[in-house]
C-alpha cells in the first residue's frame, strides 16, 4: 500500500497522457444527452460521488448516482435516452456493474467505462473506455486506482463544457506534494489510534467523496468501524455521539464555496471533546485541527485528488501503528462481488 | 418516544386520509417531467431514498437524490424543467431545504413539500404540498414524522402510474402488528447491548432506507456510532470491521426479488462472528437471525413502513437498556439547521 501510494504521481501524469486525448470523443457522446448517471461500488461509488459533483456543481449538468438494485433485481425499464451513464470498476468486472451497464443500454443511454483494465468486460461492452494508467494494483485497499478514477471523472468537465479543471496540468506536481506529507499523516495516525470510541470523516461538496473515501480506507486498513459523511448529515444525528473518546477527520479544498461553512463546522468540534484532525483546507481551519495535515495549494475541482492522497497516508501510517498488515485486512478480496452466489 | 411509536397506526390511517385525495393533483404536476429528485436531510433523507426507489423501481421512473451543496453552495444553474422536485422537512422550515426547493423552482422544476407541518416555508414555496397528519412530535429521534413521510412518499406511485401500492388500505393494521413486536424487540435490544464493537445495519432496495433510519435511530439514542448500508457496500470494505464484538441488523422485506440475495447474505453473517438481528423477513431469513423481529406479511412496497417500526421498538428499547433518554439525546435538537451560522 505505501509503495502504490508513492506511484500516484506518475500514475496521474499516465493517465492524463492516456485520457486527455479521448476527450473530445466523450464531448461527442455526451452531447445529444441532458444528464449524468453514475455507478459504482466501494471505492469506485466514492469517485462516482466525486463525478456528480463535477457534473452539477462545475458543469451545470444534472447527475446522480445509480442504485444497481434498480438493474440487477428490480430490471426496471428507465427511459435512459437523455443520459449518459458512466460505470466505474477498478477491475472492470465487478458483476452488478457490469450487468448494470448492460441494462443502461438497454433503456437507452450512452455509456462511458471508467477502469483501470483494458479489456475488461466493462470496456468491451460500453461506447467508450477511459482506460487509467495506474498499473498493476496489488494492496486490497484501493490507492492509486481511486486518484486516477478521480482524474478520469474529472475529465466530464472538459467534456460537457470545453474548460479544463483549474490546475490540471500541475495536478501530478501537486501530488507528488501531497505524498510528501507523512510526518504529518503519522501524528494523524497517532492521534487516531489513541481514540478507541470511533472515527468519523466529513467534508462537503466536491471533497466529500473523499471523506467517505478516507472513511472506507481507515475502516478497512484499521478494523475499526469508520463512517465518511457529510458534515450537514453529521449535524442530523451522529453529531451525538462525539465525545473524548472519539475523533473526527475533516477533509477541505484549500479554496471554493463550502471552505467558510466548513471552517466554522470544524471549529464547533473540540468542543464536543472529539479529537480534530484536518486533510487540507486551509490555515484558517487548520487553526481548529491538531493535527493538521496541510494539503498542496490547489482549485477545489482536483483537490479530491490530493486530499484523498493525504487521507490514504493515514490510514496507512494508523494500520502500522495498530499492527496489522495494510496489504490485505482480514475478511477481504481485491474483486468483491456483491452477490454470495457469485463470491 | 415510546408513545409516538404507538401512535403510527392512527397517524398513518390520518396521513392516507388526508393525502390519497390529492394524488390527482399530484398525478397532473408529474405528468409533463420525466424524472423526480428528491431532497431532505437526516431521517428526511431516508424517506427521500425511500421515493427514489418507488420511482425507479415501482414506477420506472428516473429518480435522484439532490446534493444540496450544489444548491446553497455551488449555486449551479441545472436544467431541471423535466423534473419533479420533492423536498422532505418534518419542520418545513430546515433552511437548506427550504433553500434547495426554492433553487429547484427557479432551475425549472415542478415541486412537491413533503412535511408534518402545514403553513411552513417549504408549503409556502411549493406548488403542491403533501402536510402529513402525524400530529405533534415532542421526541427528538423522529418515529411517526418518519412512517407517515414514507407514506407519502409512496403516493408517488399512484401519481406516476396510476397504480396504488400493495396493501395500501391495510396499512394501518399491519403497523399496529409491527407495534405490537416490544417482546421480540426488547430482546434484539440486549443483544445490542452487549455487542460493543459497533452495529452496522443493512439491506437492499426498498427497504435500504429502512437499514439507514434504523442506524440513525440506533445512534441518536444510544450514543454508539452505528451505521447503516446496503448489503453490497458491506460487501466491499465495511465487512472486515465485523467480528464476535458486533452486531448486524438486517432489515427485509416478506417477499420481493433482493429478498433471496438478501437471504443468502445473512446466511453468510454468522461465520464472522457478528450477532445477527432480523428485522422484517420471511421464515428462511428469520432462520438465520437470533433474535428475529418478524413483522407483518406485506408487499414490498410499503414494508418500508412497517420494518421501519420494529427498527425504532429496537432503539427505544436499547436506549431503556442502556439507561438513556430516548427523548432527548445528548447534542441534538428537534429542527437541525446544517450551517453552524443559522444553528
Amino acid at each position: 500500500m505505501a509503495r502504490e501510494i508513492a506511484e500516484q504521481p506518475e500514475a496521474v501524469a499516465r493517465t492524463l497522457d492516456a485520457l486527455l486525448p479521448l476527450v473530445p470523443e466523450l464531448a461527442a457522446l455526451a452531447r445529444p444527452r441532458r444528464r449524468v448517471l453514475l455507478a459504482g461500488r466501494g471505492t469506485s461509488d466514492n469517485a462516482a460521488v466525486y463525478g456528480r459533483y463535477v457534473c452539477e456543481a462545475l458543469a451545470g449538468v444534472p447527475a446522480a448516482l445509480a442504485a444497481p438494485s434498480v438493474a440487477t433485481h428490480y430490471g426496471a425499464r428507465l427511459d435512459l435516452s437523455d443520459t449518459l451513464v458512466v460505470s466505474l470498476s477498478q477491475s472492470g468486472s465487478t458483476g452488478e456493474i457490469v450487468e448494470t451497464q448492460r441494462w443502461a443500454r438497454d433503456c437507452g443511454a450512452a455509456t462511458l467505462a471508467v477502469t483501470n483494465t483494458a479489456g475488461s468486460p466493462l470496456t468491451e461492452e460500453a461506447d467508450l473506455a477511459f482506460v487509467t494508467e495506474a498499473g498493476p494494483e496489488r494492496a486490497v485497499p484501493a490507492t492509486k486506482t481511486f486518484t486516477t478514477a478521480l482524474v478520469a471523472v474529472g475529465l466530464l468537465l472538459p467534456a460537457l463544457t470545453g474548460r479544463e479543471p483549474e490546475g490540471l496540468r500541475a495536478l501530478p506536481d501537486a501530488v507528488a506534494e501531497a505524498v510528501g506529507r507523512g510526518g504529518a499523516a503519522e501524528r494523524a495516525a497517532s492521534v487516531l489510534a489513541a481514540r478507541r470510541g470511533g472515527t468519523v470523516v466529513t467534508g462537503r461538496g466536491l471533497t466529500f467523496p473523499v471523506a467517505l473515501e478516507t472513511g472506507l480506507k481507515l475502516e478497512e486498513t484499521c478494523l475499526r468501524p469508520v463512517r465518511g459523511l457529510s458534515y450537514a448529515d453529521l449535524q442530523h444525528g451522529p453529531r451525538a455521539v462525539l465525545d473524548g473518546t472519539t475523533a473526527v477527520v475533516v477533509v477541505a479544498p484549500t479554496e471554493g464555496p463550502v471552505l467558510p461553512d466548513l471552517t466554522a463546522f470544524t471549529a464547533s468540534l473540540p468542543a464536543t471533546g472529539a479529537a480534530v484532525v484536518g486533510l487540507g483546507g486551509d490555515e484558517a481551519l487548520g487553526a481548529h485541527c491538531d493535527p493538521w495535515v496541510r494539503g498542496p495549494v490547489l482549485g477545489e475541482a482536483l483537490s479530491a485528488v490530493t486530499t484523498a492522497v493525504l487521507g490514504q497516508l493515514v490510514a496507512e501510517r494508523l494500520a502500522a501503528e495498530l499492527g496489522l498488515d495494510p496489504d490485505a485486512p482480514r475478511g477481504l478480496r481485491k474483486v468483491t462481488q456483491t452477490e454470495a452466489r457469485t463470491a
